[in-house]
């Protein structure tokens, strides 16, 4: 069994856009993402934490707007607009879910496509279901993809089975599987034989959001296991696969925490030098 | 053998549009689509026929603005925003692909979600995606759904193998069939072994847009059969799967012509009436 740990991957990526963002700042450019923080929920403050380590290890900027809890819809709506319009502001991410009196649907969908670092707004949604090479995709997901091209996992004609159809992770999961020329398989709570289902694919993608739901009856000897799950379960954190118990069966499986997870910040982090470096193509 | 024919389907459908389209008049609506054509493709102009015939017998209007084959984009714009604007206006359909002097992307993107009678735009795409009840889906991936219900084929927890992934049948028939919580595969030319994908299935929707490709070794019996290909072979029309040979392992299966097909202009027509209704959602 490997584990497929997000560490290498990370290492490699940071010290590739490290090289690039010090290129750019030679010309200029410093690479910087603003994020948008309404409130101090506890959840987008640890996010934030490892989004500030990431992009200071890559030596680029990370600037926070924090608004009050209660900050009116015209306040978040010219701070968003303002930010998309400022030439040194290379991506945007705004924190999410906002709280009830805010229409979030609104905000979402006014930052550009070449700012919209995580993919909020539906114009980039459409274009991750088109696969048609504008806007960034969403960071959880592309760090699946990520993680499988790294370990050399091929993709192409390989069955793959996403356990989860949510617009976070496993509908566009799905879409970037199938760019790879993967053959790609949707379960969700309705899917009638959900371990035949996982057990007859080479790859399981687990992003059901459920703890440990994905047990040693869905696996089979030599399959790759990705666990997107980031659960809370007594105080300890646990993915959407029992482990312990998978682990031993699965060709490769990823940790968590230390998998998956860990590789989301560096796809952000990629967008924004992309959009930095002028690329505006989920191909750059 | 069952043979799901468009007939019924359609008839059911236009007896209730017809109702309710003279309901609407005796309020002085009349439900109407606006059509625009450039040119005069063959294509064209046999499914512009297609879907007046449909149209009036709903007693529905189609109003056709035919532009010569060198207009501006300017004109074409022009026109758009002036039926987008209108209120004897219920729908909007510009037939594609467009001469190539014009930004057919940017053209198709003007037209307003509720206007936009067979999913032109990209933002209606994601609403498709996002099967969040907001526009209409396209025309075609609907009318496959439409008819495995009118047929009383249960979908929730189903296998369901669509075969191919164009972004006009393949991937918004996956997301439609999600919503009707079947389990689905997609599949592609890079899929590694078709046969045993489709075999697997309890219903195969064939969207390739390749000649009779899905033959008898595809098939098992007791499986529903969903042929969405018009092809030309030898100056006659035939489907994606090869009828005469898979028909009879079929539990049901759609002829071609006169299957799926044969729906599309009636599902155009629920759009334009939906609208016409003040109603703007894939729900209603």
């Amino acid at each position: 069994m490997r584990e497929f740990r997000a560490k290498p991957v990370v290492e490699s990526l940071t010290q590739k856009y490290k090289e690039e963002a010090n290129e750019l700042k030679s010309r200029g450019i410093f690479p910087a993402l603003a994020i948008v923080r309404v409130g101090q929920r506890e959840d987008d403050l640890a996010y934030e934490r490892g989004i500030i380590k990431r992009f200071e290890s890559a030596d680029c900027k990370v600037m926070v707007h924090e608004l009050p809890g209660d900050v009116s819809f015209e306040e978040v709506k010219e701070l968003l607009l303002r930010l998309d319009r400022d030439d040194k502001v290379h991506g945007i991410l705004m924190f999410r879910p906002l709280p009830k009196h805010l229409d979030e649907d609104a905000l979402r969908n006014l930052v550009s496509a070449k700012k919209d670092a995580d993919c909020m707004s539906d114009i980039n949604m459409a274009h991750v279901f088109a696969q048609d090479g504008v806007g960034y995709p969403p960071c959880t997901p592309e760090a699946v993809v990520e993680m499988l091209k790294f370990y050399e996992v091929p993709l192409k004609g390989k069955r793959v089975t996403v356990v989860g159809r949510s617009m976070v992770v496993g509908r566009p999961l799905a879409m970037l599987l199938l760019k790879e020329n993967a053959t790609v398989t949707i379960c969700h709570t309705g899917t009638e034989d959900l371990k035949a289902e996982c057990q007859r694919a080479d790859i399981v993608c687990a992003a059901a959001g459920s703890p440990r739901m994905i047990g040693p009856d869905h696996v089979r000897k030599g399959q790759i296991i990705m666990d997107v799950g980031i659960n809370v379960v007594d105080g300890k954190m646990c993915g959407d696969v029992d482990y312990d118990a998978v682990a031993p069966l699965a060709e490769a499986i990823t940790p968590v925490p230390g998998g998956v997870g860990g590789v989301t910040t560096a796809m952000l982090l990629g967008h924004v030098m992309a959009s930095a470096k002028g690329a505006s193509g989920q191909n750059s």
